[in-house]
């Protein structure tokens, strides 16, 4: 079950983005963000969030905002995350397809990543299955814990 | 002379942006977007802005922040602009050059734009010609109030 995200979710999506962010190997936030900070940027006013639960809880969390404002604000962009402990069971999947389903309802004509990590690859395997096209590719735009400076990819899909 | 920006340079920056916002072909950003909306944005915390002066008239601005947070945060943006009355007179190379300097002395590895429009071929050419590189595009990513929807690119170039 896929529903708006209430202020009262703010512990369980801070379970889910705290792991993610303290990695710092898939999206570009400080990995020393604050829980406020993370929470006001997931739930930030000018996008719509989401919670997906199963058997009461919370595994999964996205959202969806436009790319840009103006001439650009007819092309989605939205974050996901699963919970470490939920993976492989297809949450990340349902998210995608709620996400394009609420970006049509919305009016947005496409959906666009601006920032995929390109050597995470569950991800990129992931989105191209859902119908994205890498359509732009940064050089050594992100600094992997781990791997050094990376590639990114820009990812689009029409809806 | 081009300087860091002041708070007394609010009514300056707006006479430039003004005209700019409201004809909407270029930034996306909303074309009705207030005085005060635009002043934090352009002069927002996230970023450093400047302008250009000449015979004591303020004729160029220009911000500088980081693309992307966390790991991406070694990637530099920027957005420019030139008074409308103040075209064809070098100013927006000579605020692309102090860029360029100024985001290599800010530790900057490379800078990226993310939305150009494809349709504004002064703003195109003048990136090409200062060594930036066409690295993605947008299909249909802009509304243009006079050609419709137009592509974007995705610029960048190593500092």
């Amino acid at each position: 079950m896929i529903r708006p995200a209430a202020p009262e979710d703010g512990a369980a999506i801070w379970a889910i983005l705290e792991p993610v962010i303290r990695a710092g190997e898939t999206y570009a936030l400080d990995r020393h963000m604050s829980r406020d900070a993370a929470l006001a940027y997931w739930l930030g006013s000018d996008r719509a969030s989401f919670v997906a639960e199963a058997d009461g809880q919370v595994l999964g969390t996205w959202y969806l905002r436009a790319n840009q404002a103006g001439g650009g604000a007819h092309v989605a962009n939205c974050g996901y995350a699963t919970h470490e402990g939920a993976r492989r069971r297809g949450i990340a999947r349902a998210l995608a397809e709620h996400s394009f389903a609420e970006a049509r309802a919305g009016g947005f004509r496409a959906m666009q990543f601006n920032f995929v990590v390109h050597s995470y690859a569950p991800a990129v395997q992931l989105w191209h299955a859902l119908g994205f096209e890498t359509i732009g590719r940064v050089p050594e735009a992100f600094a992997h814990p781990k791997q050094g400076l990376v590639d990114a990819l820009l990812l689009y899909r029409r809806l």
